[in-house]
């Protein structure tokens, strides 16, 4: 097969590839990340490329507008080698690889009463034991497993091949007084109780036992560091999900995945983001990373299945089906992370389809399995999951929302860091908008929450019509045709904000607003379905407890607005911040809820939405604002008379 | 530190090596393999260099010849670089790797009623899936657990990562059809049965279902391909054990083991072995190595250390212990077998100090535990290590004997191959020898049978005295004065044997005479501290079961007439070749089987030697041919009577 060079125009060696290569596989090979948050669909426009000499053959063009075709960019991911070529990559995206601290310390309570010896099955026993001699030639393991069985009553010890290698230096090292780390639950229901570390000399008693609970988000990953003596979370930390870069949201990951060796890469990118993490709150606690014991971790079933690198195409063609729900107990040494190798990997586990841990860990921080109130759970993301139940019946769907409200297929979307717009007011008489802005300096896009915000005053403000349709009569230079068709201005470039400027106009697209409506109307029916399912009016909903980090930050009467939530009074609205990575640290601290979340999602009834009719009818009747049907929402029919 | 170049004679390369690096850690980095059979501590010679230029510091020149040291030879193993030098390496000797077939095929008996599906724990299973659908979202695992406990009952299944991450591409690609192996035994008594592999599509029922019985020896690694449906040994192979080349005893072994990465390099010597002889076996009866699903492992306490990388120095120095008896059951992918990842890795449980699962297995092959005859089982090695006893009890020890009569420390030493003199016959009147070698080619050195009997007949003949002394009066020049003191020598080199001559004088020193005598002394004090222990005269022995390859070609005559067996009637005797690994196998057979090994592993007495006064008394008494009191040994004495 013929090759060709390609040239970049960064600092990148140029590199030879076959003919038929993609443009992201040659940078990939020159060394150069370029982002591909859609997961190399040729759907996000990311990873945009001008080709400045020779020609690539182009699978696809969208999301170039024909000025950039004109101007010769190509999708990398779409752009195929044929013969030589010479590539500039313009400035790539770049993360806020920390997130602001202050968005993420939650206020965690200690279980009331928690008592390490009683809740969670580490225990470190200091142990004496006899030296062998001539007239007792007992072989060390038989020797310390005695020690332990008259020190704990433990009978039975499952042992690792590395540990056993070490355990004859270390009894000696420590003149046969040591010290042992058990974990009482072993890999399985009915096997033994398992050694997790022998350390020569006695412990302290005081001496750190840690644990970390771990939360794999599509977007953002939260490692807690816990010291499981006093069940205090000793520091909380959280970074992007690496995996960002290989798609936005769970399907391009998948897809991602599924090419080359994605599932390799998917792996070390999230153990990459999960070791940093635990690295980080290590060194901020003074605490050695190897004496973490024990973790939790949840996330969706797509985190999981990428964690562990089991693929996980199933989950995402009908019908829907994942590898595994129930995770075995591992080690961190199986799982890859770098605490100390036999330390406790527990990945709680999944309910079904998309529906994975993150939900039963959160059901269980948002009680609502444990209370008669009838309560609708929602975790607002890209997967859209929700529940509805009581302490008798859970039933839970996934709503395929889309990652609009996490600023992915939106043309100006952003994640919720530093220069996005968070909230948006317009004036209904001049159709100026006022706007805040995270860290307050010049605005460089939308954020969720302030997604939520202009689509609601655009719609309040007459802007939009209910179906969505932007009104190109308002005698407003806001309101323009741009590269995609019609879009309303909210900051200019040059335009300041605390002095500082944008660097270019950040406007709503009508295919933003259509994505925005979609994925509102997706989440809107999936709740309505769940409650037509038990046969419940979603009247009969008690309190709608909200999840996930982002839900945090929704103004609940501008997404009651726009129909994203039901209305009902205010007071009934819960904002809960990660509910996943809570359960996590329940799960850590207390086997009893541990068994809760197992219980939780053994008894939930998952519904598939894709095989239902009655979610297309539902799906359609809310693709208006903020429904069709403005009798469900009677504060805001109540808001537009007023206006 | 200084650094100095060393440069060596052959095409290896120099190398550059820091001040106080000895010569052997020199030549392993130019690529040098050095022969070390006493494990580097300078005290068999032949790891034996010229320096042609420049000076080494010699630590020990024990072993050398005032005329080796006079022509510049140092003990590489002893020579410390302390300038620039250059060295010449002597050929080595290389082991004939390949032993040959006829001397290691043992004609094997299959268990009267073996029914695989009865005795032994591997079960394939055919499964036809019901496929998901969107009324049926189970994951993949929940739902090949149920095919499973509908087909088998099992309820409890443990499962590894790496099947876990497979099991969704097996399942579509056999289209919910597919074969599932279990092993029914678990890691632990209690610990659920295990799923080892799954394949598309339904296995044919005859198709093979493959085990291995390994017996790890110091000298030997032999390896049993068995075909667990019909219970046949396919293929028997055998192979030296590539650690020989650091360190011929196990002590040796122990010592280099310890230095620098030893246990490291050990580790991959006897993996090496094994992964040949299976690829070996595999290949001679078609099969894929990748189809072994479940081994049996035994061997002394030191060879299943060093297999598994646990160090052994403890075994090495009072109270003699041991890290491990009782092993856990592991997988291929731990141990670094190249078969199936999965498959079960049995080590079959020890008993204490030197005496390993070897024993616990021959005992059970020799079926001295299932009688109530009083047996004596020996395995006449390096170990020594004797049993005695019967269905009610059993009491076993091990002698040092050291590897005298595998032809270490022994001048003209070699192991029972090609050119070894295997049997000697001196006329008494002109004290000339005829022998027979193995391979009938020129002779090359002595191996144990042939060690046994020069000296069973040079004391018949009266060239050498009850206490081990040579009779320097008796006129022949086969009795003289060599390199390291008087000796009788056998084979003189350019001596025909079939048109084939030697290239060297072949002869018996008095130092040989001396280590020959102490380790049969030291295997004769065992056995009298055992039946002492118990208080029964040897005479109470009915019957003496010999294991070991080596015991086979051992002349019972000769054997006693040097007093290394008790005399007692021929018929007595038997020997069993190979009883270790005939125990692995009938351990990978039947289970009831391999319980009983581990009963008789923990029912057995061990009776620590150098503990016991009696024993060195025993010792001192036996250090003389046949021994110090004549009447335990009347046919001797008759004989003696008659020349």
């Amino acid at each position: 097969m013929a090759e060709h060079l390609v040239e970049f125009d960064s600092e990148a060696k140029p590199v030879t590839v076959q003919t038929g290569t993609l443009l992201t596989e040659a940078a990939r090979q020159a060394g150069i990340d370029l982002s591909q948050p859609c997961g190399g669909q040729g759907r996000c426009g990311r990873c945009a490329v001008k080709v400045i000499g020779g020609h690539v053959r182009q699978r696809s063009t969208l999301r170039l507008s024909p000025d950039d075709i004109a101007q010769g960019y190509a999708l990398a991911c779409q752009a195929v080698v044929e013969g030589n070529v010479a590539v500039h990559i313009p400035p790539q995206d770049t993360l806020d690889r920390h997130l602001t601290t202050d968005r993420t310390v939650a206020a965690v309570t200690i279980p009331a009463g928690y008592d390490p010896a009683k809740n969670q099955p580490l225990q470190r026993v200091t142990l004496q034991l006899t030296p062998p001699s001539l007239d007792d030639q007992t072989d060390d393991w038989s020797r310390l497993q005695t020690a332990i069985r008259q020190e704990t009553g433990i009978t039975d010890l499952q042992v690792s091949l590395p540990l056993l290698s070490k355990i004859g230096a270390v009894l000696r090292e420590g003149e046969w007084q040591v010290t042992a780390v058990l974990d009482s639950l072993g890999n399985c229901p009915s096997c033994p109780a398992r050694i997790i570390d022998l350390l020569p000399g006695h412990a302290p008693l005081d001496a750190p036992l840690w644990g970390a609970a771990i939360d794999i988000g599509t977007t953002t990953v939260t490692v807690w560091l816990v010291d499981l003596l006093s069940g205090q979370v000793q520091q909380q930390v959280a970074e992007y999900n690496r995996q960002i870069r290989r798609g936005e949201d769970v399907i391009s990951r998948i897809i991602y995945a599924g090419k080359n060796n994605g599932y390799v890469e998917m792996r070390e990118l999230v153990l990459a983001t999960i070791n940093d993490l635990l690295h980080r709150a290590c060194q901020r606690a003074k605490a050695d990373r190897y004496d973490i014991l024990r973790t939790t971790i949840t996330g969706n079933s797509i985190m999981m299945h990428l964690l562990l690198g089991i693929p996980a195409g199933s989950i995402r063609t009908s019908p829907f089906v994942t590898a595994v729900n129930q995770i075995p107990i591992l080690s961190a040494r199986e799982v890859g992370l770098e605490i100390h190798p036999e330390a406790t990997v527990d990945c709680l586990p999944g309910i079904a389809s998309y529906v994975g841990a993150d939900i039963s860990a959160g059901v269980l921080s948002s009680g609502m399995d444990d209370t008669e109130k009838i309560s609708l759970f929602m975790d607002i993301g890209t997967n859209g999951e929700t529940v509805l139940g009581s302490q008798d019946w859970l039933v839970t769907c996934a709503c395929s929302a889309g990652p609009a409200f996490e600023g992915a297929g939106v043309q100006h979307g952003m994640r919720a860091t530093r220069g996005a717009i968070e909230e948006v007011w317009i004036n209904g008489d001049t159709y100026e908008p006022t706007y805040r802005v995270i860290g307050d300096g010049p605005p460089r896009g939308f954020c969720g929450s302030g997604l939520i915000s202009i689509l609601a005053e655009m719609f309040l403000t007459g802007i939009l019509d209910k179906g969505g349709n932007l009104n190109t009569t308002i005698p407003t230079n806001r309101i323009r045709q741009g590269a995609h068709g019609w879009e309303y201005v909210v900051a200019w470039a040059g335009g300041e904000n605390n002095g500082l400027s944008a660097t270019k106009d950040i406007a709503i697209t009508h295919v933003d607003v259509d994505n925005l409506i979609r994925a509102k109307a997706a989440i809107y029916a999936g709740f309505t379905v769940l409650a037509d399912a038990v046969g419940l009016p979603l009247e009969a909903v008690e309190q709608v407890l909200i999840g996930g980090a982002f839900g945090k930050y929704i103004n609940v009467e501008k997404a009651v607005e726009i129909g994203l939530l039901p209305d009902m009074p205010w007071e009934n609205f819960h904002f809960l911040g990660n509910t996943s990575v809570l359960g996590a640290y329940h799960a850590l601290l207390d086997q009893k809820l541990r068994d809760r979340i197992k219980d939780i999602a053994s008894r939930m009834t998952y519904i598939e939405l894709s095989a239902d009719n009655s979610f297309f009818e539902a799906f359609t009747s809310a693709l208006f604002l903020p429904h069709t049907d403005l009798d469900r929402f009677p504060s805001v029919g109540k808001a537009l008379t007023v206006s």
